[in-house]
């Protein structure tokens, strides 16, 4: 059979199950990494779970998204998680060191190794070749626990890519693109891999770009091959040795192909606010700008920045934009305010922030009322970036800093000539942000703040479930619909009674009352539903509300997952017409649900209120089945434990 | 009359009054500056005055305080007072620019002026011989619209400096000295005045970091004479055409004197809670440290922030401990950025945050629960750093970088030879934050978001006052217990009613809600009642909640003020004593409230509940006496408006 890139890792990786696509397989995880929004959940699950190493090759716990720090909230979860590395053998990164996905792709991403990241931009990794999953904080608990990761053997969607990209284009442009092609359901089910002469014209940290915002197409990840390009990024930053050639055989098998001319892209901008609602940034006239944010693990790499500062060289912010700009890395930091860069983003009148995630997760920087905010980021949700009534146009480094001079959304082309940007032969390197775990780790314990409370566990699962309609949806529902993120709410990642206030809080006020009230209860979602962030508080929090199933006309891979290891079940209709019969406090029955997943059978929906019934259809494995059976993963693996 | 500096100064700017000690004067103003977390109100009072165009010779709107923006609120504030400043005439200086003090010291400061800031440390200026006072924003306020400044002629604090620094020993530890020989109280009614041969041995960002913490004595301000240091500081920011010499009168009248021997003084620590809690760092053995803070108005010069960057460079912050800094201006951050020096920091695993004020407000950076932090800052309240349950620890940047390697708290003399720290010839200066107003400004409109909410305006004042004792508290109460600063309520600024939920809430729960069950009432405090922070907020927000009168033993003196110019009217006990006869909920009435003002009489108060009377006196000039009639100073001044 002819391979594609991501069948020759799974093959190289596979533990167990028919590499057959639509199988459930697991496959070893050569590595694992955390950022601290989910991390705290990961290190609870993995405390519970009794292990006492490891089984990863290299597990890497990233402090980079609460960073401000306004209360003790945060500092305590960084010191819960920097003594939970230590106990069990992680690498811990320091507040301040960087973003993950942009650390991990300098320091540690291995071409064809296996890594699963509780981050859904964790595919930024498959621009090095490098098989990089965004999951559930639970499956990278049990893959540092046991070693394995279990998934659906993926279809493929190849996007070949030829031509060269025009000047002023960069790789955000060619995602962009794409987005506009495919839409963010696009990549559902897929993974996506790219292929083609065109895939030459881009160096790692632009396939990275690429990769990073598959996550907004809905694929399971997306990956790039491991070539020259990728030797010479990696013996750059001085890991030559972690190199491996990785090519697609030649006719390889794809279940869907794209074809993209590079030279057919000419600068875009995803407009409010869905990353796919994309247009052409000549298209928009007189689009008056009042914040412009450069930075994220989308677009912070030290090519990135070093090509803003080029453009800024000299130059003047406009006097109503406030420029915010968010290193990637202390290793990019210091490698700008060494060779000059840096003093000319500050000469021009930038903001500059810490290295962290920072405003693209709403973490600080929220724009003015009714603001508009170009951002080089990877979303463009209402309400993501602290103020509900800005507009949000995600756009390339290039078209921020431009549009930043002008004082308007500008196509960079305008501007006159391109920046060059020389790569260093050699990019720094600082170890003093990283702390490797001890030797002797016998004796260690975490250390839990105040406000770090216990995770909920659900029951085993009945075969009847009765409840209310307690909330119905539209299409398209994100996790920061389900579960918002912001700067204020961030600090209680590790806190899921008082996150539960704020559940569907861009939905519906006082959720939670509702949920109480009729002691929890079902909620209906259209298509796509829990798109996004791959934070399994959207599913933990529903859980603590007493959530009982999820009917949708389809679902979000991750949050799907997330919603079983919470073993709340999720199901969809199995004629979508069916949404329309539904209506919010309506009675409902699920029956025989036992029967039904042990016999691959619809499930019977009964509205008692309308008094009709409707079939639904549960799509899943029959390890995800046990999993629900069991009430959610945590108490699967604890019985696989005892085994 | 022998004169010292302030008289000096005073006498060149006297507009009316008698110029002897304890005269009510008032002055000319020839600059103001703003922060943002005071200055919204600042601009809310100037639009309410009709003025057309601000009568100093330069006023400032700086952006430093609430610069993390979790929400709208902070961009709608910097929006709307960049809009003011441009209707107005104010140069604005936008966020990332740096802090007030220290860029006002760069850009603006002129020897032998007159600067009243809506910032507790104005005084920051002091140590450019100009005379620089904080003050309530509505005082500021009066003085953009009308030019002058009222103020009772001050006593002098004469404090003699002789003799030389040790090695390690720096203006932060000479401060904390002094502090621990004066208190919290020792300057209160005085303005400290530096002489001697010690001044030759400061620079004049050194006397600036001592007369920054002339607050936290409780002075209305400190100074040091103008000589040939300022003279080579201005020259070096390019400013030589703004100097002055400013010396006092050989045998000057000063109404006490201290005398202090530089050579006496080691490295200084102020442990918690309190600026004057002072010992010696070498007394505090085996104090392991969580969090090293550098920066904030008192301690960011650039011969601070190199002085820690030659410390660090090759070494590493110990793992235990994160260290942030935050730079003190745009112009810092450059400079050490194209000198290497950030790199250093940045190789030795430093956080490094937006130039602003930052974690010294409690804007970020709140350490873990129960932690240890170092900060170079200035104030080490409790609550005041985001964690309730932290100890804060004022020390010197020198002690701060030292103890970041180390890991606990070390006196910087154990570490090895001083660094020197070389000054550049020419500091850089940057201009692309500052908007300057334009010169037509007829048809500009302020804007106004949807957290800036009208403040509160008193009634005319009643003869007799009634109602219950709502609070009883002990001494020195800040007004950071008044009303709370920090990371989630600074955005709250412009918004009185939010506020009010948070008044004195490091007292007790809930005060506004005793406050609105008893219709409002008064409180009782102890000695030295609303030291600290110069925010009226401390007084606005208690007019909202219908605080009637404040009753103590002694007050601060802009607290006091604040309160004047509210209408809330602050009686002291004639006999101290008497303090201890009130209780909480003790039914009170104030009579003849008119009479006695009128004829500097005793005012007679009744404790209904307990069935006695004691005395009270108003300590304050007539001019005070007809802003308290008429309800306030913004009635006050609409009605000197009118005539």
């Amino acid at each position: 059979m002819k391979r594609s890139l991501t069948y020759k890792i799974l093959e190289k990786n596979l533990l167990s199950g028919n590499l057959i696509e639509g199988n459930e397989i697991s496959i070893k995880v050569n590595q694992t990494l955390t950022q601290d929004s989910t991390g705290t959940m990961v290190y609870l699950q993995l405390e519970s779970m009794g292990v006492k190493h490891i089984k990863t090759d290299l597990s890497v716990a990233y402090i980079d998204h609460n960073t401000l720090q306004s209360g003790f909230e945060n500092a305590d979860d960084h010191e819960f998680i920097k003594s939970a590395a230590a106990k069990y053998g992680i690498i811990f990164s320091k507040p301040g060191n960087g973003i993950c996905h942009q650390l991990h792709l300098e320091r540690f991403g291995k071409p064809s190794d296996v890594l699963i990241g509780s981050d859904s931009h964790t595919p930024t990794g498959g621009g090095l070749g490098m098989l990089s999953i965004g999951s559930g904080g639970l499956d990278v608990a049990v893959a540092m626990a046991n070693g394995y990761y279990y998934m659906k053997a993926p279809k493929i969607l190849n996007i070949e890519l030829s031509g060269k990209l025009k000047p002023w284009v960069s790789a955000k442009d060619v995602i962009l693109f794409i987005l506009k092609e495919l839409s963010v359901k696009g990549g559902v089910g897929y993974i996506v891999e790219y292929s083609g002469e065109g895939v030459k014209e881009l160096s790692v940290t632009d396939r990275a770009t690429i990769t990073n915002m598959g996550a907004e197409l809905g694929a399971t990840t997306s990956i790039f091959p491991s070539d020259d390009i990728t030797k010479d990024f990696l013996k750059r930053q001085g890991r030559e040795k972690d190199f491996k050639y990785l090519f697609a055989d030649d006719n390889a098998l794809y279940d869907k192909k794209v074809k993209i001319d590079l030279s057919d892209i000419k600068p875009m901008t995803a407009m409010p606010h869905s990353p796919d609602n994309v247009a052409l940034v000549r298209e928009i006239k007189n689009l008056k700008v009042d914040q412009v944010a450069i930075g994220s693990c989308t677009n912070s790499s030290y090519t990135d920045l070093m090509k803003v500062a080029k453009i800024l060289k000299g130059k003047r912010v406009h006097p109503d934009v406030s420029l915010v700009i968010s290193p990637g890395s202390s290793n990019i930091l210091r490698m700008m305010s060494d060779n000059g860069a840096l003093g000319d983003l500050i000469s021009a009148g930038a903001r500059i922030i810490e290295a962290a995630c920072g405003p693209c997760i709403g973490m600080g920087q929220a724009p003015k009322t009714d603001a508009i905010s170009l951002r080089t980021f990877n979303r463009n949700f209402k309400g993501r970036c602290g103020t509900k009534s800005a507009d949000v146009y995600l756009v390339s480094p290039e078209t921020a800093a431009v549009s930043a001079i002008f004082g308007y959304l500008a196509d960079p082309s305008t501007f006159g000539d391109m920046p060059r940007v020389e790569i260093p032969d050699k990019f720094d390197v600082y170890d003093n942000y990283f702390i490797y775990p001890p030797k002797n780790r016998d004796n260690l314990e975490v250390v839990m703040g105040p406000n770090i409370k216990p995770f909920p566990i659900n029951r085993e699962l009945k075969s009847s479930l009765k409840g209310r309609v307690l909330l119905k949806m539209k299409d398209n529902i994100t996790t920061d619909d389900i579960m918002p993120s912001n700067a204020k709410l961030l600090p209680y990642r590790s806190n899921i009674p008082e996150l539960s206030k704020y559940c569907f809080g861009t939905v519906v006020d006082d959720f939670y009352k509702i949920a109480q009230k009729n002691d929890g209860g079902f909620v209906i979602g259209g298509e796509n539903y829990g798109q996004g962030s791959s934070r399994e508080h959207a599913a933990l929090v529903p859980l603590y509300l007493g959530i009982k199933g999820v009917i949708a006309k389809s679902f979000a891979r991750i949050h799907k997952n997330n919603l079983i290891n919470s073993g709340i079940i999720p199901l969809v209709f199995k004629n979508k017409e069916n949404y329309n019969k539904f209506d919010e406090f309506d009675e409902l029955e699920l029956e025989n649900i036992m029967e039904a997943l042990d016999n691959n059978l619809e499930i019977n929906l009964i509205n008692k209120t309308k008094n009709i019934d409707v079939k639904l259809i549960f799509q899943g494995s029959e390890r995800e089945i046990e999993i629900l059976k069991c009430g959610g993963y945590l108490n699967y693996a604890k019985n696989l434990n005892k085994d």
